[in-house]
């Protein structure tokens, strides 16, 4: 039981798109990840995601609306929605999502990260 | 798709030891949870449970060893795993876990909350 600094696991690496692993529990994973400029539209079949803003700010885009969620705040997209993070600046963005979730969702593209590391 | 606020959830409730569900996704709770002297010895049986740490500071005890837990840092403490969280001022506290966990875990006493209001 050792504890996890946020700030610290974000001080390791520097590509966004490219979530870590945090940590683990009951099945699910706690990413760490950078977001900076436009993601891709996709939604996922199957899971629930829990997007906590610690730095920066992000702009979660729904095809009906834009929700802006800065530090201290977390929005949850439910599984079957469409989404597409943007970031104009940097922002450090910690998701809780099941192990099984896949960055792109039900998109394929050379922004899928099939394999994370644990840091 | 809300976001919500961290703070402005902590804003509306101000007893110590009684969780309120502010998100659920994927059969899990992120609860609010505002620690400040001494819980009880428990575990949980079947669930993992995250503290994320956002105001103030969290002492996790443990049998063997008692973890600092200070804002930006989270832990996460395995099932079958005994603890007692502990803070000697308040601190404001984000909990991931199923949401079948009871918050005194195995021991049930006057400090258990068996219904917890979503606010």
């Amino acid at each position: 039981m050792e504890k996890v600094n946020i700030a610290e696991k974000f001080g390791t690496f520097s590509d966004p798109w490219h979530p870590r692993i945090v940590g683990e529990l009951n099945g699910q994973h706690v990413k760490a990840v950078r977001v900076k400029g436009e993601f891709v539209w996709h939604h996922h079949d199957h899971e629930d995601e829990l997007f906590l803003v610690v730095k920066g700010k992000l702009k979660m885009e729904f095809r009906d609306k834009t929700v802006e969620v800065n530090p201290g705040e977390f929005i949850i997209v439910p599984r079957g929605v469409e989404h597409k993070p943007v970031a104009d600046d940097e922002a450090e963005v910690i998701l809780f999502e099941p192990a099984t979730t896949l960055n792109t969702g039900n998109v394929e593209n050379e922004r899928t990260k099939k394999v994370l590391d644990k840091i």
